[in-house]
């Protein structure tokens, strides 16, 4: 391995890391990548490895053709799902990809996570999207980039850093961040929604969406021009 | 820092930190403060700082303004709140909000928790109330000094010390207690009782609420006069 | 402390922390006695004391009249119910109090938790009963004697070695067995059924019993006269 | 103990040990075997005896007449169904039958589990199968044996390599794999896709299947001829 990339692998494996410790999967399901826009390359989770055999050398640095430029092993089977979210959406430093249980089950549903209260509204001020359920001939061609483009055919009109998280429908969730570890934050913060959500519709299934005034309030304190959350 | 706030602030700090072992809040979600009555000053967590991070230090001492009086950081955007009830309720020595997952569910419902049974009932005798959604003006205002009087208007007719939590509604749940341990007991057990009711809501959703000859029986049992639970 | 009952309290002590162990219950909640026949009297935890404080030197030695024998604290605030169960049923050598989440959740609708599988029938052949809800004059009363009467009453044509658990209506649930390991045994056991169950009910309301050929023969593979399961 | 079947008891041992740390099962719920194709022997857990004082040396040997070859306890009182499993499955090396939570769930209702996502497809391409419930005639002939029986019939138009799981109706899944660490792996996996589909259920009762071309894509990308997922 050399000292080039030795940074980034870390990065990345130290993200991947957080997946087995926040509950998010199990095995070897979910990935994360860490993403060096200077130098077009990312750092991914090798392909069908569990997380307790995993080290910093394994990851895979690929570039955004999806070439190998470092590592032994296969890179994860969706790798080039990150690489269609790396090249089109702006910012991002880091993708995830998780089969997280309550978001996959409303992914399974194949319908958005509604703005049902403040701990989403902190996080994202809308629904929780959810792509279209992929047609046969596009499951035919290249898949896993297919996925890539689902996910932004539904943020055509969408801001990826003000809602950095999506349900591919059937699937399971992806979420994105600055970098790999704000990523990885999503995605945990996306399964608490999720089980939230799940919890107020089973009780009330009627339940109603939280008011605009309140969503643009809570998204703002976090995220606004005036943001005061925080220490910065 | 100075040794004048230290026995507050690590009373604040202990109970911030029984937030996340009790499983009531992930991340930076939550917030403890222990107040000092004589002196007119609370103890509270600085904001978006990781429990993994945070050492008792890192409390921000506050006066019933909102001025800080100590620490280095800033303070939970929520102290307002606490303020507020600190201010109104007699003989509260600590408030907790959390995000934890159950009470935030019921919450996001908009409606109280039925008192189903005597888990409930040992520790308040009526349903836990839920405050109405924010009036868009009030979100417009001082956002958390209104959440705080949304409390307050929730309880005109309630005595807090015999009902110590309280859901507002979309958001989550507050509770409170003499002091700042028994709050975090109140908020620990608020979300048990969520989470029983979710249960014994989804089984049979006509079940009918606790007989009050039985709610009365509970709650005096622990809080009553003639109380014999415990060691006093 | 006398070496008299340093083996009864030790083994209460014992089954007393396999409460926390197992999940069972959060806090003070839940209490478990060991009965020594011969003699006459339980040992049970003492009201009110958190399980991380506890030490088998807590144990309170009581007689069947409810008279402290042997402890420096107060017994239990339940223990006048352990009392009447040891007085009425043959054959209990340890009683167990919790109010786990799932079988309390089901408590709460007031029903008992249908027979659905085989992990129900390895246990007790039949649904797990309920008791009525209690009468408001009988609440007014010895409440916690009347309590361990409503069992009796709902066990007048059952065998509570052979059904060793019970809910109390709007309360949560009581266990038994030959020995206050085994009642800590079937009351953990009876939380994982409440669970299955509540799944069960929650996708299919409608499931059907387990016909009554599988109940009895897995009752008796583990329970009848041929048992055939475990090492003896 | 011979150091004969060393390997294969050790073997037994450690997939057994993974039931309790997956959290598959409580007490002495769940067992796991081993089978030496070559030599016609599988080694068991001993029935009844609890994980926590489990070792190697317990397991026990048995033909597949069900003759102890070698071990000082009884077998798992399922070890029938086990050995009817690979009498009459091919390629398994490993048997698992556990009660976990979910499947058991899903088991007492009677039903298939929907093939609702990608992460059931990455493992099977159709619904979890469900047996028949057993007929009363079967129960009281030989009970272990029908059990194998009643999935052997439920398997008859099936590849048991490529559905690598059931559910045996009012009762809970079995699974299998080429080795015992691969039949625990899908026992766990079933658990999962069980928890994902009890919540797509629960929030949209009327869920759709996956389309089966996307069912096709992920069974095929990790079991498929052309199969790319993992190091191999």
């Amino acid at each position: 391995m050399s000292a080039t990339y030795r940074e980034l692998r870390e990065r990345a494996f130290t993200a991947n890391m957080e997946i087995p410790r926040r509950g998010l999967a199990i095995y070897t399901f979910g990935n994360v990548s860490a993403f060096d826009r200077d130098r077009g390359v990312l750092a991914i989770k090798p392909s069908g490895v569990p997380y307790d055999r995993l080290s910093a050398d394994d990851m895979i640095v690929v570039d955004l053709e999806g070439k190998v430029v470092e590592g032994r092993l296969r890179p994860s089977s969706d790798t080039r799902t990150h690489i269609v979210l790396y090249a089109s959406f702006r910012g991002l430093g880091g993708v995830v990809h998780t089969h997280s249980t309550y978001a996959t089950g409303w992914a399974q549903t194949g319908t958005p996570i509604p703005i049902y209260g403040t701990t989403h509204a902190d996080h994202l001020a809308e629904d929780v999207p959810c792509t279209e359920v992929m047609r046969p001939d596009a499951v035919e061609g290249d898949y896993e980039t297919e996925t890539g483009k689902q996910i932004i055919e539904c943020f055509r009109d969408r801001n990826p850093l003000h809602t950095p998280m999506v349900l591919v429908a059937g699937h399971g969730p992806f979420a994105w961040g600055e970098d790999a570890e704000k990523a990885v934050y999503n995605a945990a913060v996306l399964e608490e929604i999720a089980r939230m959500a799940f919890i107020t519709r089973t009780i009330h299934p009627g339940a109603a969406r939280l008011p605009d005034a309140l969503v643009r309030k809570h998204f703002d304190r976090k995220h606004g021009k005036k943001a005061y959350y925080g220490q910065k």
